[in-house]
């Protein structure tokens, strides 16, 4: 049996237990979690016995070839086809997923059913069971992160003085590719001096110059899976309030780190960083969570928030990133990914976290 | 009053007409359309005199500093934000976008809001008034279609045989980087040889060789606005089979083109494309539509479609493309980016059209 196989026959195994004879998996990261389709059009039809796969002719010759189970090529969209054979196999009761299906869609498939059917809300399926990562699957994240390091490593070999933000960007994509990524994982940030401050800042034209923050966060998605990573560094020799505020940040990130352990609640993790922030009077500048679980997509479960209950289990990989922004003087944030173990866990981000100084 | 403003204007002038006290507008890219603002967390609600920006404190001094009308930085989650301030203002009929909107934002949506209060789906909007592009529009998308030509011309200067579909790929990226583009518009297609007839191949470890065709498809994103771009080369002299092929693609691309104008139906297009294929016998090689909208998204309306009912409008930017796909030999696919106007279309991609044989 495929890991994908394997993974669809988990799923039909919970069907009954969710009270639901059918499920219909929309989210792209799911149907390429259950099939390995990366295409943009794909839908899949879970029974307890049965696995369908919708696409369209585009991915036909892809699909055939590569996808077990049954497989349909729509000439309709993808839902009315999937109609179709709701209503063949008599499903009565056909799961979703909520926090996927669009409020249209759900609209149509009411229509499209007959009087008797019903849509049951089952959502975090497949989201529960990707979050605890397969062996096959750490290995690529390794290989993101380890693609993601390397072409830190060369482009700050090449930074210099003058150079725009968005050329750093795109030397820093085009290095991930190189060594064989497919694509960042998200829009890679460099902000440089006060736009460091801006968390989710966008790369521009502005040139760095000598003595500010260089703050670059970046992530490869090399055989669909992600890595994220946060370095900051400074253009001279920094003053003693960025260095003060550097230190903060990197010892709340190794306190968050020493409490990763399986069976520890995210909760606990984040407060561990929060804790030394308030210990500088800097808690009120940490503006996010400390993190949020990574895989096929950059944004997977568990987060690592103030509010969340989940816990820690063995296999997760998370991102540990607290930061600090202070408006007009710029922001710190150390961010690296980490695989959960029983006994705490490994740092696999291999990138130094020393404050380096550019020459 | 700025661009921002005067969409939004636009927006709130229409809520009588559909019968709604507000409109929830959660789409990423109408949200951009309507603020500027880029971040992954924003959500505007509208009323028949106000603007309301929800956004979290990771963007507080973006949204504060850039966004008019009122910005509310939410501690808790955006909806459940606005839901007090839907509450506060009495609105009784909410509009929203159900292809956005998901079932699960819908139902706690509801479960917050009083009896009494209802939501009226309201959707395209914002889209209907996105598909004609103002003049500053069609500015930025002539920069994105030049930036995306100028790195097509930039790396075919570099082409040799040897290089990685993926290492041919990585330079286009880092080209329209370079050119100030933000991001590729979409996963960059590189494919050579067979691989040419997957329509929507990934780019891979496969090596460009001597005498096959090289497929690429590529836009960028620039000044948030969309282009995109497919041409194909032979790397030596192409037989008589795929120099017909081409030759027939090139020709249903013209036909279609030829067919573009203000007033004239997306069918009528797409069927000029599909009637010169026929006339090659290879109609049934050419799985998909002929074209697509774009604009501050990759895909927007209207589609150039077999059964679209949609007719052109001056104004609407949108791409031409048909392609033939035959398995194990190879796909030719020739695509521009077209505005049109009121006496036909503007071919705005600047990149020949011609079969070029590399040497």
């Amino acid at each position: 049996m495929t890991e994908f196989e394997q993974r669809r026959r988990s799923i039909s195994h919970r069907l009954k237990e969710l009270k639901v004879d059918g499920l219909l998996v929309s989210s792209p990261a799911n149907v390429q979690y259950l099939t390995g389709f990366t295409g943009s059009n794909g839908l899949i039809l879970l029974t307890a016995e049965e696995s369908h796969f919708f696409t369209d002719p585009r991915y036909a010759l892809v699909a055939l070839t590569n996808i077990t189970g049954k497989v349909h090529i729509a000439k309709k969209a993808l839902l009315e086809e999937s109609a179709a054979l709701i209503k063949r196999k008599h499903i009565k009761r056909l799961g979703f997923e909520p926090s996927w299906m669009k409020v249209k869609e759900h609209q149509e498939l009411e229509e499209k059913l007959s009087v008797g059917f019903r849509l049951i809300p089952a959502g975090g399926v497949v989201e529960d069971l990707r979050s605890i990562k397969s062996p096959s699957e750490i290995l690529r994240i390794r290989k993101s992160v380890m693609i993601n390091s390397e072409a830190y490593y060369r482009t700050m070999k090449k930074i210099k003085i003058g150079l725009r933000e968005q050329e750093i960007a795109a030397e820093l994509d085009f290095q991930m590719r190189v060594l064989g990524a497919e694509k960042p994982a998200f829009e890679t940030i460099v902000a440089t001096g006060a736009n460091s401050a801006l968390p989710h800042a966008h790369p521009g034209p502005k040139k760095l110059e000598a003595n500010e923050l260089l703050l670059v966060d970046m992530g490869a998605t090399a055989d669909g899976y992600t890595s994220d990573m946060t370095r900051v560094t400074f253009t001279g020799m920094p003053g003693k309030k960025t260095r003060e505020m550097y230190d903060a940040v990197l010892e709340a990130q190794l306190a968050a780190i020493s409490q990763v352990r399986g069976g520890v609640s995210t909760k606990k993790v984040d407060g561990a960083a929060r804790e030394v922030l308030k210990s500088y009077s800097l808690e009120k500048a940490f503006v996010h969570s400390t993190g949020h679980g990574l895989g096929l997509e950059i944004h997977e479960s568990p987060r690592i928030a103030k509010t969340d209950k989940t816990k820690l289990q063995t296999g997760m990989v998370i991102t540990i990133e607290p930061g600090v922004y202070l408006e007009g003087m710029g922001g710190v944030r150390i961010e690296d990914t980490v695989l959960v173990t029983q006994t705490g866990c490994e740092v696999l981000t291999p990138t130094p976290k020393e404050f380096v100084y550019l020459a």
